[in-house]
């Protein structure tokens, strides 16, 4: 049986062109900085988000926390919106690695209120520590996009006060897609970003950490502290090239793929999706108490050949990517309409 | 001049019979558990807040942190009100010390919604950190205080969830004072509680941690790693003393005085009193922007002997304590009606 | 020009089958489980050593620090030698990550005095932190090994302590072979084990950190916190697998090769290769001042197109691995004789 | 029934004209840099080492600490000799506050080998921590002093390194006594000094850190996130404005003591005065084991009223002090003697 697995974009493969890149790949000991494929890999990435230099990480959490660790010293505060996944998804590895406090305030969709981040910034006393980083996600957890303009704002405000913002961009070119941009122009408004390219762009493995000489500089050295300096990673750097060149292309696709997944949805009975949350490859829904969903519907989809997450509060999280068409879609439709309701 | 110190009832001083038990006091070497006099003061601290156990620190925010440290690992999350002490006014200590995460609930003049505490405790999840630990505040910063009930409720989740609470009752006597009960009836719902010696109970110097047996054995040793072991300690342990045995029995006068003080306040033009939060020994005001109320009037007060803490954000704080009578209240509500006003 | 390349055996490329292997290898996402590869290599590398589980790590000093910070609480004392690779070449992390303090005991060769173990080792004392792991390095950066006898009597101590002992076993294989046994019986000797399958086994990336069910449990969950979570892992794990099925057969060759560049170093005047250190794939030696050895030989081979490691201290080290063959160093000794000495 | 304690100097109580400072001391709230006895303390404390500024601290171990915290970042590493307080005594708390990593030296009592030092200095590499600070200790635990040239050279070193040196001088009154200079003449060979206001110069409670201006800036607010930060300590800073003034005066009668309880000691059979270790106040001997010296001595010299520390391997530590003259001298050697001793 085919599997159709919408639990999210991590579970995307490589695609033929990555798995050709990789046998041809010029090799080399990346720790005395001897592999061409990560170097050209490391140039075209901080080419495309506009940074002056990137460094290949093994994970989306191990750049934003080597970020951390990177522009913040120990004790030091860091604003984030409370739902973030800094905050809540790398099992508080901010407290452990760079041991710094964070300071999260309630946003709406991901999104601080402006005046709260300038009333979060510490002044000096003798009680407080010292605010260094602003981080922001774009796109959200929620599915939903920060505008360039509120990012130019809180540029602004960051600016101002001295103080460095870093972007969790794990999915930056989702992001630019769904706001008709580049990377480059979203992320001229903060120092660092980390994004990923594995999820949505289809590499097996790796993320992108990416600012300025200096800073990459010294997250290199970090990077070798929290254990992420590797070998040949060429092996594996060949993919993100190509994640780079190719996918980013195509990420619109997953994108009408979601719209078309929402519509459907939205004429099963009991099924409300929340429309304001679609721009990227993310359909949230709720399902009426009144239609006899059931809770276990996570197992009865897997019979089937779906894998879906379950409820996150009230909440259905689907997610299209490259290895799900218009065709996989209508089968999923078909079978919450046929199977799961009695 | 005389000066007038409504600052913070930190500004208290030694009394008489503190000086004279000081000058009294059995002394030995409280690393070897040779002061007599120490050991009678957490003796009489745990019985007050009726835990198994006390010890002596050098002040609140070593007791909290050192309560931080013993309660929870490395990475640990803590669920903690936005505005509470811990998170604002300690340095970002958590991150350093304790390592741990603040997972901050927005909450109304310190006091948590009961739900979101509950949505706030991590399930299994390897992307989430382990929920060690809850703190209260009682009196709360605001000036209020936590009613028992509501300290029962957050009692029954953590217990629930196999989650210890650790009490920040730096004014726990103020709090007890204001509810009308003992400092150990609010005691009873929490695992451990810090409370200041200092502040309204005038010992110069010293907080206790208080628990059980087991948590103070290892907080005793970790008091050690923080620094905190020191040596003829009953010299200002017998201060503390005398704090507890005396001076808790008079805190209500400084609760009449603050409400005396705001009575005075609400009379002048444009003060609005928040009388909501006139719970303890702490006024807080706005002022009217029509009247012309000199931002800087700190400087103004000075000239007349009288300290005051300038603006937090909009509100005024006047601190009453043991060295503030009624006489000085109409004093300092002259010199604010004569001389600051034009 | 062919490069001969004899810094390390990092720079050890994927094999023909390994290549092959990862075309072919059956992926998934490794965060939730569903990486078939993963699992069989992670099943195979415990068996090879004698473990009940394993976990893939990106890096050996990823690896070392993971155990740190799984063994250890913060605060808490590992007794290692003072030269080893934790202390030594891992930037610092053990202080950072785990905070634990390192009680370094100067050794020779990279084995510590028995007797001095056991003074080591914290007895019960308010001024002490607790004892709690004690690392061993088997092969050592010595190009030495720990004989069975040596590690059976640290167990011994360890247990009577009840302290957990975690293996740098980074070439173990190499270890192994020098001592004509299996990993297997090198690490029942200890709690924990790490080892590289790139270095000597040739795979791109990767390490693996070994131990029992429970520690590997925790060790997965901070794994995750660390950013070591990879997504279709089983890419680079399909290389993982050939290392240890095929590539810690031919060890031996490595071995036999460093013996043989060792005695025609040897014939060279003013070599004094250090024979008691020749146990595996490293050659240490020194040069006699008197013969006009260059210190930038570096630069004089490498326009040979042979790349070595300049002096650590006194010594050169020269190392041999899969992409060295007989050949090579009868040039690289040519080369010396011929081009490097006047 | 009177005790004679030659546990340590720690022991020592306050002095008559101490507590009689203590009754008339100015106080204030020194959080708010109000109390004018602290300043005055802190004022004269930096003026008897020859730094700029000096900030009280509740213990020794905190002002080490603190030195560390202020001087390092996480991840560097510390150079110390491997015997010293802050890695013996300090329960691991380098590795939890200050995140630092020791790299301890053997030496010889508590003097580094000047080589040693050097070599220890890390250069740049990307597997390497930075080194940021050297630590000396002076005088040092095994009851010697480090001779000013020394100190000198050491200063020498670090300085060509950029490195800077802080000074565990918890007996730096003592060590400036037995090198016949001034504390101050120690101290210009380092950049930050922690000193004892306990211990031989009798104050109950205190310690200073001392060195440059914006050293100590950075101190005081770190000592606010370590919860140093303390009210009206005035108190007991006024036992230490005696304690620097008279009490460092007459610490070479506590010399001469020592020196007189060596010769006693000597005197009896099977014991053997360590000679070269006979610096400052301290008495270090062996006994032989052929003399039946009983390995419960403390229990029996507790029975007539003398308090010693046991055996720390195969020495005996004695301690002079205020609290100790020759009578109670001859006094302890007439029991050794009688009745000890079958």
């Amino acid at each position: 049986m085919k599997t159709i697995d919408l639990r999210s974009d991590t579970v995307t493969k490589p695609t033929k062109a990555m798995k050709e890149a990789m046998m041809t790949a010029e090799l080399g000991d990346d720790v005395y900085r001897d592999d061409p494929t990560v170097i050209e890999l490391e140039r075209l990435a901080a080419e495309m988000v506009g940074k002056e230099a990137a460094l290949f990480v093994p994970s989306g959490t191990f750049g934003n926390q080597l970020a951390l660790l990177t522009h913040a010293n120990r004790g030091d505060e860091v604003i984030l919106e409370g739902n973030c996944h800094i905050k809540k998804y790398e099992v508080g590895a901010a407290s452990v690695i760079a041991g710094v406090q964070l300071n999260t305030i309630p946003g709406h969709l991901g999104k601080m209120d402006i005046n709260k981040i300038k009333n979060a910034i510490r002044g000096e006393n003798i009680h407080f520590p010292k605010t260094s980083l602003i981080c922001l996600e774009n796109a959200t957890g929620f599915g939903t996009v920060l505008d360039i303009e509120y990012m130019k704002e809180v540029s602004q405000i960051a600016k101002e006060n001295d103080i460095n913002i870093h972007l969790d961009g794990a999915r930056i070119f989702n992001a630019a897609t769904a706001l008709n941009t580049s990377a480059s122009n979203i992320c001229r408004h903060v120092d660092s970003v980390m994004f990923c390219l594995s999820k949505g762009l289809c590499a097996p493995i790796g993320s992108i950490l990416a600012g300025s000489q200096s800073f990459i500089e010294n997250a290199r050295k970090n990077r070798k502290l929290m254990g992420g300096g590797m070998r040949q990673v060429g092996i594996i750097a060949s993919c993100g090239i190509v994640a780079l060149k190719e996918m980013t292309k195509r990420l619109h696709v997953d994108h009408e793929n979601a719209k078309y997944l929402a519509e459907k949805l939205e004429k099963l009975p009991g099924f409300n999706v929340i429309k304001e949350r679609l721009n990227i490859n993310m359909v949230f829904t709720t399902v009426d108490n009144h239609i006899n969903f059931p809770r276990n519907f996570e197992e009865k989809l897997l019979e089937h050949g779906i894998k879906v997450n379950g409820y996150r509060g009230d909440e259905i999280r689907l997610v299209t990517h490259h290895g799900i068409s218009k065709n996989d879609i209508d089968e999923v439709v078909n079978v919450i309409r046929e199977k799961v309701f009695k």
